[in-house]
C-alpha cells in the first residue's frame, strides 16, 4: 500500500473493514441471534443497556484526553474537545431507557460493567492516551456509522418488546446526531490524515473497537444465560420484568 | 462565614480579593513600573510574551482535563469542553505578535519557559487534576475578567512601542472573547457552586494562581535585567529589536 | 460468599479459577496444540516472544503506578514499587531471546505489539490506574504462578528447537525469580485484603488479565498462519529462521 | 558551557547554586530567623512539621512516577522504584512528631497544605511527568543534602523546645537515610547524566524547587502571624500548645 492512496480509497478500505468486521460480529453473535428470532426479552435487553451505559460514560472522557494530548495541532484538538462536549451526559440516556422498562420502582444497585466491557472501556483510554495521535478516529468512524447495523436490530427490540420511543432516547438521539457526527469524521479525517502510518493505525484501532464491543454484545448473552439459571445474583432486580 | 452568603455576595468577595491581589502585583512589578513610566522596550515585551506563549498553550489542555475528570457532572463537562475548544491554538496569537515585533527574518530557538511560568503551568495542571472539581473556575474568574487590570499596560505598551493592532492581535482577541467568557464563568459558578467549601476552593485558586502571574512577571523583568548585562544568551536573538 | 471464607479457602478458590481458565486456554490453544505435538518452528516461537517482549515492557511501569496511586498505604505502596524495580528491564531478557534464534545478523524493525497485546496491556493499565487498589493481585497471583503450567511447554519447544539455556534466559529467570515473587504475592493478600470486595475484584481481574493472554496467545497463531501465506510482511525478517 | 566539564566539576557547580539559594533563604526567613533567636514556638514548628506533612506524602508518589514514566531506561527506572520504596510512608513520621508536641488528646482536622506547599508538590508532579527524564534528581540532589544546612536549626529547636529524640523522627531518620541517599543520587548522575541539556534541566529543577520551599518557609511564618492575630480559625487547635 503506498502514500498515493487516495482520501476516498483510504475510506472505502475503511469501509469495506468496517463490513466484514460487522458481519463476523452479527452472523456469530447469540444476542442478536435473539433478536432477529424475536425471542429477545426486556431483561436481555436490558443487560445490554447497562453496559451500554457503562462505556458510554466514558466516550467523552476518552475524547477529551485525546484533546488534552493533542493541544499543538489546533485544528484536531478543537474537534476532539468540541466532540467530547457533544458526548458529555449520553450515559444517562441509557439509563433512562433502562429504568423506563419498568424497574422505576425497584431498588437495586447498579451492577458494574462486565469484564468485556471493562476491556472495550480499557483499551478505549489507552489508545487515547498514547499511541498516535489521530488513532482514535478509528472508533468514532465505526461508532458513528453504525446505524446501519444497529437500526435494523433495534426495529426489531422495539416491535417484539413493545417500546415506545420515549423508551428509546439513546438510540434515537444518536440516529439523529450521528450522521452530523460522521460528516464531521469524515473531514476532520481529510483534514489531518497525512501518511499511511495515520491509515494504518485508524484501521488497528477501527478493527479492534468493534470486535471488543463484539466481544461485549457476547458477555451480554453469557449473563443473561447465568441470570437465567440462577447465576448472577447481582442482575436479580431485572426479574421485575418477566412478567411486564 | 457560613452558606447563607448569597451568590451575589460571594462574587463580590472573590472581586475584593481579585482588585487587592492586583493592586499588590501591579505595585510591586517592575515590568508594570517600566510600562507605565514609558521606558519599555521591544525587548522587554517580547521577553513578556513569549512567556505569555508558553503558559497560553497549556489552558485549553488543563481546562480539558477537567472535564475529562468530572465528566459525571455534565453541565459542568460541557462547559470544560467548549471552554477547552475555544482556548485552542490561543498561544499561536502571542507568538504571531512576538514574531511581528521584527523577529520574522530572525532564526533562533524560542527559549524554554522560565521557571516561574513553569511553576504556574504546574500549578493549573495540579488543580485541575486533583481536588474540588470547581476549582479551575477560580482561575478563569480572574483571568477572564482581567482587562480592566490590563488594558491600560497594553495600550501604554502600543503608545511606546508604536504597535499597530495587527500586532496585539493575542490581547485584542482576548479582550474581546473574554467579556462574553466572564459571563459564562459567572453562570457556571451559580449552576455548579452549592457548598462553601467550593467557594473556598475557587478563591485559594484564584489568588494563588493571580499571584503566581505576578511571580512570572517579575522573572520576566529579572530575565530582561540579565539580557541587558549579557547574561542571558538565549535572548540573544532580541538585539535583533534594538535599532527597530 | 460470605465474609468469614478464610484467607487459605480464599486462595483455594482463587487456585480453582485458575485452573479452570489455563485448562479452557491450554485445551483451545492452536499454539498450544503446536507446542506439544512438536510442530513448533522457531519463527512461531520467535513471534510468541515478541509479544512477550511487548507486554513485558510495560510490567514495572503499571506496577509502578499502583504505588503512585496507593502510596496512603506504606505497605502495599512498598511492595508495588519493591516489585516495580524487581520487573524493570525483563523484556531485555525476551529480546535477546528473540535474537539469540538466529536474527543477531538480520537488519529489521521490530513490529509493534499486535492488536490482543495491546489490549492486555491496556487492561493492565486500565486496572493499575482505576478501582479497587488492590485488584492487580489478581494479574501478579497467575503471572507469578504460571510456570506449573508454562514448563512443560517451554521444555517442549527447547527440545524440538534444540535450544540451549542461554537462549531460554527469559523463562529460566522468571522462573526462579517467581518462586520467590509468589510467596511475597500470598503474603500481600494476606497483609492487605481485609474485605469480600477486595478478593472479588482480584479474582475478575485474574481472570480477565489470563484470558486476554490467552487471547494473546491466539492471536500469536493467526498472525504465524499469516506470514507463512505471505500476508504479514511485518514479519518478513523470520524467514531468516527457516532453514536454522 | 561545554560538554567537557567532568563530573566533579558538575557536582561543584550544582553545589555552589545549592549554598546561594540556601543562603538567599536563610537569609531572608523569617522562620530561620525566629529559630536561630530562640523565639520559635512549639505552635510555630508545628505548623512547619504540617507542612513538611503534606509534601513529603507526595514525595514516594512523584518519584515513583519517574519510573513509571521512564521505564525504557532500566538504571534509572530501577533506582526511581526503589527510590520510592525506601520514601513511602516517612509523612507518618512527621505527624507522629506535630501530635508528640502535645497534640495527641486533641480532637481536629488537619488543615489542607498552605497555597505555597501546594505549589511545591505540583511543581514536584509537574517535573516528575514531563520533561527532562533525569530533572528530577536535582530535587533530590539537594534535599538528600540539606542536613547541614538544616541540622543546626533543628538543634536549635530541639533545645529551645526541649524535644526528647522520640518527638524529632523524622529529622533523626533522614539525617541517617539521607547520607546513604545521596550518594546513591551522586552515583545515578554518574551513570545517567549524559549531555549539558541533562545537567542544566536538573539545575533548573533544584534551584527552583529549592526557593519553593524557601517560599513555602515563608507562609508558614505569615501563617503562624495570622494564627497569633486570631485570623486563622483552622490552626486554633494549636492554642493547646500555649502553655505546653
Amino acid at each position: 500500500m503506498n502514500t498515493s492512496v487516495s482520501f476516498e480509497q483510504q475510506l472505502i478500505l475503511l469501509d469495506q473493514r468496517i463490513e466484514k468486521t460487522w458481519a463476523d460480529i452479527l452472523d456469530n453473535s447469540r444476542l442478536v441471534r435473539a433478536i432477529r428470532e424475536g425471542s429477545v426479552s426486556k431483561a436481555l435487553y436490558a443487560l445490554y443497556m447497562i453496559e451500554t451505559f457503562h462505556y458510554t460514560a466514558h466516550n467523552a472522557r476518552n475524547q477529551g484526553l485525546v484533546g488534552v494530548r493533542h493541544a499543538d495541532n489546533p485544528v484536531y484538538a478543537k474537534f476532539c474537545f468540541e466532540h467530547a462536549a457533544q458526548e458529555v451526559g449520553h450515559e444517562k440516556m441509557a439509563l433512562h431507557d433502562v429504568m423506563s422498562l419498568g424497574l422505576k420502582s425497584e431498588v437495586f444497585d447498579m451492577p458494574p460493567a462486565l469484564p468485556a466491557t471493562e476491556v472495550l472501556i480499557a483499551y478505549l483510554y489507552w489508545i487515547s492516551f498514547t499511541g498516535n495521535p489521530l488513532q482514535r478516529l478509528g472508533y468514532s468512524y465505526w461508532a458513528e456509522n453504525a446505524y446501519q447495523f444497529i437500526t435494523p436490530l433495534i426495529t426489531r427490540i422495539s416491535e417484539v418488546l413493545a417500546l415506545k420511543p420515549a423508551q428509546l432516547t439513546f438510540f434515537i438521539a444518536h440516529s439523529d446526531i450521528d450522521i452530523e457526527h460522521f460528516n464531521e469524521i469524515k473531514l476532520i479525517l481529510q483534514r489531518t490524515c497525512k501518511s499511511q502510518a495515520d491509515w494504518d493505525a485508524i484501521t488497528v484501532v477501527m478493527e479492534t473497537s468493534l470486535r471488543l464491543t463484539g466481544n461485549m454484545l457476547e458477555a451480554v448473552y453469557e449473563q443473561y444465560e447465568a441470570w437465567q439459571s440462577g447465576q448472577a445474583p447481582r442482575y436479580d432486580f431485572l426479574h421485575a420484568l418477566d412478567q411486564s
